[in-house]
């Protein structure tokens, strides 16, 4: 099987341009099969305080109301999305901005409301990837960017970034040895997240579980855990961070 | 050679949404090969008001500033089309949202500054769309739709939604039997924008040139013309008004 890279970026990257620069240059360096997807960044939030539109956040995920969708579409989907591709075209990557909508990439069920009605907000599972289609692009050198939007009944729902990373990578596992990275701004998963030393190197799931129960994880490692703590892959995929 | 329906859909029909989901209706029933492309209508107009950033135009062509471009990207890129994609999708039709950047569908060149600085605006050519990538998508039964975007140099650039349609439909008339159809609300090119029954049922291109030096034609309908008296085809593309 061959090698497929799908590697994850978020905020802080998206919002240094310089950064964005020498990340995408590296990227596009990469010889193998390759999938971006990209966060929002503070441009969404930035954008929402010009248009009078509050950011809602509960356990890391964005509360997606009518309008916040609007203004995620627009600021993932067109802005941050088309921005990286053109740049990717620019150094000879022949990349592809996509959300799952796209070619029925990834279909979301609306996520039900229990306790707390998220809005707009999709959930996905590997099953529900096309992964003929995508593994064909990737076969035409096709480079996938993926905006964190996904969709369900004619809608466009918001959908976390590191969640489609995983669940990209466990359902392209059956094509490809993937390697899945995540590129954020900590040096890991942090037990304390002021203490940007406080590295954990080894989170077996007892671990993990204790510290979940003690709170102790920040908003934005929560998803990235969730997933990782979920994954049932059927060919190893490698987990890092950069 | 089969056929393929290339449709634009402009602003009226963007801005009423029961007009949309009926036009769109119709759109997914056509079983032929097909390849829509959207304009922007009024919301990006909305927006920039909101952002207090000023919509300009010379001869029915925006002028694109940097925060113009933002915008457009915006609107255009990532609301507007996403929305169409996945309405289209719950219809049962696999649309793929893209722009000139995507896969470099279209690549254009910066419209050199003359008399007028049009900022960031892309001018395109027929030898510069990857029909190969377009023609493979449209023989898996993806559809794509195009936002009025192209690239050049690593930036996205504002290209006229009615050009985009021309000069696709002469680059795959090499592949297809191209049928062109521009939706607005107008009966049809008039020679009097103010009298809606005043059609001009033949065109030819004296009478064109004439109306022309009199300034006769509104500037909505002067880049289709424009785009229709340039064509140089390869198989007949039928142009019709719908």
């Amino acid at each position: 099987m061959n090698k497929l890279f799908i590697v994850k970026i978020g905020g802080n990257v998206l919002d240094d341009p310089a950064a964005l620069k020498t990340f995408l240059k590296d990227f596009a360096s990469i010889r193998e099969p390759k999938i971006l997807i990209h966060g929002g960044g503070k441009i969404a939030t930035k954008l929402g305080d010009q248009l009078g539109i509050e950011s809602k956040y509960v356990n890391g995920r964005r509360i997606t109301d009518a309008e916040t969708l609007d203004l995620v579409t627009m600021v993932y989907g067109g802005l941050v999305n088309k921005q990286i591709v053109a740049q990717l075209q620019h150094k000879g990557c022949n990349a592809m901005g996509v959300t799952g909508a796209d070619g029925n990439l990834i279909q979301a069920t609306k996520r039900p409301v229990k306790d707390i009605d998220y809005g707009f907000v999709g959930d996905i599972h590997h099953e529900n990837v096309n992964r003929e289609l995508l593994s064909g692009l990737l076969n035409q050198n096709i480079v996938p960017v993926f905006a964190p939007l996904t969709h369900a009944d004619g809608n466009i729902l918001n959908t976390n970034a590191d969640t489609i990373a995983s669940v990209l990578a466990v359902a392209l596992s059956v094509h490809f040895h993937v390697r899945l990275i995540f590129c954020f701004e900590k040096k890991g998963v942090l037990r304390d997240v002021k203490n940007l030393d406080s590295v954990i190197h080894h989170l077996p799931r007892n671990l993990y579980e204790e510290l979940l129960a003690q709170k102790a994880f920040a908003d934005g490692i929560l998803p990235k855990l969730e997933n990782a703590s979920k994954s049932s892959i059927s060919s190893p995929i490698f987990f890092e961070l950069c």
